[in-house]
């Protein structure tokens, strides 16, 4: 976008916004600003951004207000949801406001009949998703991040996690969206609908927007009966191709759907080891795999993971563990959740988080190729994600580079090689983490102009004054 | 939109659109144009507009080429596929090129490993199913019109069909496309990938724009493992409401969400025993439901049946008939294909075909003010469709009515009237059948000016000399 010129905000401007909000809607404390101006992407912006006011909204009518001011005012307002991003999505390249949801924080209606979970957006995911299973009912979204990010900001970014083979990501469980334009205006998309072609669909749009369209103040989710089984399989493979060429077969010749498919390889299991006190058996396996299976009755789950276990066996499983009681359940995942952590309780600098997504018959392509790029960029890294969505996370750590060094600035060229190859392979660069302030200057490699050009065109139509997280997605 | 002035087809004009496309790919001849500038909405606009020269593309660069010369010289597009639309969504208002996708009619693959289907836009919907089908495959849209429609227009208007409720209508299954823009420009979202943020989610912004926004030139879609049983159950109800309260118990009690569960009144089947020779048992029921369970494993669906019969019985059933081979399940699903095509079979005049949604447990509110409304608008009525989505086709016939009076105005008020009752439900217009020239002067009921003002804008960004499909979905 073209530069827009900001207005300075003044103590004027803070006097304003405490009309709107209230005294404690708003602050300018330092400690706090730094704070809220950072997010968990490594290496993380908080060196060169701070918000300059801090504003918590209680309800539609002041992100209303405020957004309608800011608007008049030329002041940038970044929304904020619990800061778990991984892409500076709530980092306030141009200082102004930051905009915390999380006092919009209630889950407001479980509607049985339809079922339907209205909330507000700045409620912890993992909230949403016991609310639902206290009434028998079950949210599909699992992000990894669940225990500790935002439904709201699940939506901005339309949050994947475990369960998208299944369910599908965010986006896929919202039937209705509230949201205040950059002008101030408050809109209303969908509703307790299963189907609805009134409008252009903007519900979907605004998911996966980064707060770069519109600011969300009441969603609408769709929910499923709840699965009255589920079962983990932990899955040792003797080689990461076995791993890969499993995957669909458990489908095409499984029949079954998993909700899950997890993969971890080597790397990220010893890191977990040598971090944590976890034990995991099997820890020098090439990879991985979970496999989690869920469904209405126990005995035809059984049969499926009978059926699933000794597909595995007959293609390259070191052994098949079954964990079906929740305890056993639990340290399966505990194992994962601990491989995507590693890396922030460890006490290595990381070069880069990354993203990529591939079709699946790609997948062994791109894992054969990745040590080659790592190493032309005097690089390690783990490998581990969703796999069964063609989905693979890499944490990339320098090695022997000075760890003083600038990291954004020797993640260009790495990145660029990383995605040239995955572009080749007919993927993309991000499947769940975003684009936000970290790869929005890659889209060329992925994008013509003519989409970059449209992409433009369409935040202008929403936010022509360019006010709303400006900086962010659109290269 | 503010009127666009447009330039007329000259001899000149139709000289260029030869030059591109070749002289068999454009006709002026007047019987075909009045052929091509009509859809299957009932009362038609067949009287009241005509293109003024068709073009048939042959591939993406010549829709291009077409969209290009067309937004140079303010000359109005409007794309067609099958021409099965219910809303007038394909009819040429201002005259100009229509262009016909059906030369575009090529499967272009099907990537097993993947489970995806990439084809043309131009291909009916059912050659998609099979195909699918034919590699062991399973495509989950479903339309009442797929053996004529197109899947190009199935994108278009988002058609839904028999299989939403488990599966989700035609944008569910869509994971890229490539389009042609106003401007001529080509553009590609998405690809053989179940997740990505690269970008504003303009797939799904697409699906459902009837054709206002880029005229689709390639669909990748989604394909799951095929079922390997389905059975249908036909379930005469002793009452509407009790047919409408089973709904929600099939899936909160039963524990199953259908493929399909699809309703007629009485009026609906009286009326296909009057116009055919079908014979439908207990034809004098209330209401009759199709039930549709689909599955893996057979055992496991025959318990799912005698557990849905059962609750269908404690819940009003008068009988429940079970079709598991394919003559009886095509038997069943006959009587719901009759119901829809009566009208047109029969030689009653139409005076308009409704497509409301409402809350699931609105339903049978609903239901028991139609006779009213009708009633206050001389009018009698079928109601039919798609009842586990909320989802109900409402035939309106007019009673007493001068047949050879102009329907299109007396539906006004009666719309009105339907539309506000609905959207006090909690509902909306159209679930599946779209605004098109339609219902578009019924977007204040049910959207604010801000929205409204967000779809001309949005509509601005990608046609700023409005050439495609203007007058459409856009108030």
């Amino acid at each position: 976008m073209c530069e827009t010129r900001y207005a300075p905000v003044t103590e004027k401007v803070v006097e304003d916004l405490v009309s709107i909000l209230g005294p404690s809607g708003v602050t300018t404390d330092r400690g706090k600003r730094a704070v809220y101006s950072m997010d968990e992407t490594l290496p993380g912006f908080e060196r060169d951004y701070i918000a300059d006011v801090l504003c918590f909204p209680e309800n539609a009518e002041h992100v209303s207000a405020i957004l309608k001011y800011a608007n008049e005012h030329i002041i940038p307002v970044t929304p904020r949801g619990a800061g778990t991003g991984l892409s500076g999505g709530a980092v306030p390249v141009f200082g102004g406001i930051v905009m915390s949801m999380e006092r919009m924080n209630s889950i407001l209606e479980i509607d049985k009949a339809n079922r339907t979970l209205t909330t507000e957006p700045g409620v912890v995911t993992s909230e949403v998703t016991k609310a639902a299973r206290d009434r028998g009912l079950f949210y599909a979204g699992d992000p990894c991040s669940g225990d500790i990010s935002f439904i709201g900001g699940n939506v901005a970014e339309n949050a994947g996690g475990n369960k998208v083979i299944k369910y599908g990501a965010t986006g896929a469980h919202v039937l209705g969206l509230e949201a205040a334009l950059p002008d101030g205006n408050l809109v209303s998309f969908g509703g307790k609908l299963r189907k609805d072609v009134t409008s252009y669909d903007f519900i979907h749009l605004l998911v996966g927007s980064e707060g770069t369209l519109a600011v969300v103040t009441k969603i609408i989710l769709n929910l499923l009966p709840l699965p009255k089984c589920v079962t983990d399989l932990l899955v040792p493979m003797s080689s990461v191709e076995s791993a890969v060429r499993l995957i669909p077969l458990i489908t095409t010749e499984g029949g079954v759907i998993p909700s899950s498919i997890e993969f971890m390889d080597r790397n990220s299991i010893h890191n977990v080891e040598e971090y944590t006190s976890l034990k995991i058996p099997h820890s020098g396996a090439a990879a991985q795999l979970i496999i989690q299976l869920d469904g209405m009755d126990r005995k035809q789950l059984w049969s499926d993971v009978e059926r699933i276990g000794d597909l595995c066996v007959k293609n390259g499983a070191v052994e098949v563990f079954v964990a079906e009681d929740k305890n056993a359940r639990d340290r399966v995942w505990r194992i994962r959740k601990y491989v995507a952590e590693e890396e922030w309780t460890g006490s290595m600098p990381i070069l880069s988080k990354e993203d990529i997504v591939v079709p699946s018959s790609e997948v062994s392509a791109f894992l054969a190729r990745l040590p080659d790029i790592a190493k032309n960029h005097s690089a390690t890294y783990n490998a581990y994600g969703h796999i069964g969505d063609g989905n693979i996370h890499i944490t990339i750590f320098p090695d022997g580079i000075d760890p003083s060094a600038d990291l954004h600035a020797l993640a260009i060229p790495l990145r660029n090689e990383l995605y040239a190859y995955v572009k080749r392979l007919g993927g993309t660069l991000s499947g769940e983490h975003g684009v936000g302030l970290k790869r929005k200057e890659y889209a060329g490699i992925f994008m013509n102009e003519a989409q970059i050009e449209l992409m433009k065109r369409v935040k202008r139509a929403f936010d022509p004054n360019n006010i709303l997280n400006p900086s962010k997605l659109v290269p």
